[in-house]
């Protein structure tokens, strides 16, 4: 039996439950939770906003911890291997998008939350493949949040083809955004961060910012036309976007990555500047092993604030309360 | 002196002029006109939509013709050469963007029209890079149209690296989007034409549409989900954006090269797709010279209305009634 911290509906709280996994699928893994972030899409499906939530509720896709059990068919990951769980627990394997290392975009992917029981857990399970391995000088208290936030600002920087004589812009410095500065740092680009938030410009230019821009400024959003190979929205706010795409460069990319609800934008520069207005939800499973190689190489890892994880609902308010820096974890 | 039809204001008719264009530029051509396409950006130009006009106004800037005067620098054109002219006709050849191969984007490119006299004209003048030789099995009176309109539609297939086995659909099928179909069969790539006008179908099959749907027929779009790699959008109205972009592939691209004035699109499906919107002008030098060898490989050519230029009113007007099929040039 695994224990686990369950919601019965959007309202209640989380309370201990016990649940039977069945018998361990051949390509599965079984994982004993160390650590388990808290991402905003744990609040979102626990309040069922994409309707897409199955009651008893247990949350939890920043799953850090050791491989306890490995099906039969499972050869690349030993017991005891520190490894680490994101969004995604399965996907076929077989249709053209795995087949071409788009695992994430397979249409019959399984989120880790969604129509499985995730990380807020003891033990939890996933494909073998997207378990993916925690190199030895990283600390797997450390490395939840990278499995879902982390790669979700990692994989547009491989996705896109940015280079490190890039210039790039992060909008929003919170638990994406605090990743994101690091990483297009140590990507060797120019960095700028925009922020609301003008006590946080000494915080971000320790994590890699070159530049910081208030961007309630309007004056400082119109002086930075025309200078980013692509600016990176970790909001999910309904931004002034025909201003955002003037900071562009021609060719340059405006990035989603936070679900505000549409964008509307004005076509002619977008024309002119031949830019383009892209978005992506978390990545692949080589993307991630690649993150967890360049984070060990060039020590990144999020800003945390740890909970035992008994005080999960008490860690569910901090971060709904948006005061966490950065990311909210649970220890087991 | 140079002959050219002239407007005087936005409602003017076209006059015959005399202007004195000077010295010839050391790096500039002078080009004697034998064809000159009409583009909708002339009719924008001389209705000073975009606030970009002189008067009087040359328009003209799908030039084919000859060479008959190169400035003292030009080594690579010969008097009497065939040769084209689109959009642009001068960058400044030692920005970045220049020097990386993409002259459209350079800050200080000129339009054939924009702060210049056009080839609505006996004779028209450009720098020698942006004037395109023409293979020798196309025809001059085929090929102006090429210059502007046809590389706006064939850049986008060089840019976004469209492979042979991608799936393209062409959305509008009149002055831009009858030549990307043909393009885009050529490519090797299965092309889907979505047309509002029933009538076009078996012009667009015999153009090189594999499929052909009606764009006004809700649930054909919706039977088209999933399906593209790219969706080039070469009209100017406000589409069912969402609607575009859920017959996207995981992965694809919603493309405009058709100015509508503004785009508003749900964000979530485009997270989730990893799906972008771009956009783009006409396209740069190489991309020119690559089309017009593509062009002659695949004997594609425009589908063309040719009047005298001195009928230059009458042929405005039936480009502007929308019922030209497909490209509207006059002959010197």
């Amino acid at each position: 039996m695994i224990t686990a911290y369950a919601a019965s509906s959007p309202e209640s709280k989380f309370e201990k439950i016990e649940y039977d996994p069945g018998d361990l699928h051949p390509d599965e893994v079984e994982i004993a939770v160390e650590y388990c972030g808290i991402c905003h899409s744990d609040l979102s499906m626990k309040k069922n906003d994409w309707q897409l939530t199955e009651y008893p509720f247990v949350g939890g896709h920043e799953i850090a911890g050791k491989v306890v059990a490995t099906g039969v068919d499972v050869e690349h990951l030993n017991l005891g291997q520190r490894v680490g769980v994101g969004w995604t627990a399965r996907s076929c394997m077989h249709c053209n998008q795995c087949l071409s290392g788009y695992h994430n975009r397979c249409a019959e992917a399984q989120g880790t939350i969604v129509g499985r029981h995730g990380g807020f857990a003891d033990r939890v399970r996933a494909q073998s493949e997207w378990v993916i391995p925690v190199p030895e000088n990283v600390e797997l208290v450390d490395c939840g949040p990278l499995f879902c936030g982390g790669l979700t600002v990692f994989a547009p920087l491989i996705e896109n083809n940015i280079r490190p004589t890039d210039r790039i812009a992060v909008v929003g410095i919170g638990g994406l955004g605090h990743m994101a500065l690091q990483f297009a740092k140590s990507w060797g680009c120019h960095v700028t961060a925009f922020s609301t938030s003008p006590d946080k410009e000494d915080e971000a230019k320790s994590m890699g910012a070159h530049e910081f821009l208030n961007s309630r400024d309007e004056q400082a959003l119109a002086s930075a036309a025309n200078q980013f190979d692509m600016v990176i929205v970790t909001v999910n706010a309904d931004l002034p976007w025909d201003a955002y795409v003037a900071t562009l460069k021609p060719g340059g990319k405006l990035h989603l990555v936070g679900a505000a609800e549409s964008i509307k934008a004005t076509v002619f520069p977008l024309i002119m500047g031949e830019k383009s207005i892209g978005a992506s939800p978390t990545g692949g499973i080589v993307p991630a092993r690649q993150m967890m190689d360049f984070c060990s190489r060039h020590a990144i890892k999020p800003m945390i604030e740890k909970y035992p994880m008994s005080d999960i609902d008490e860690a569910m308010e901090r971060l709904e309360s948006g005061k966490a820096r950065y990311r909210v974890v649970l220890e087991a």
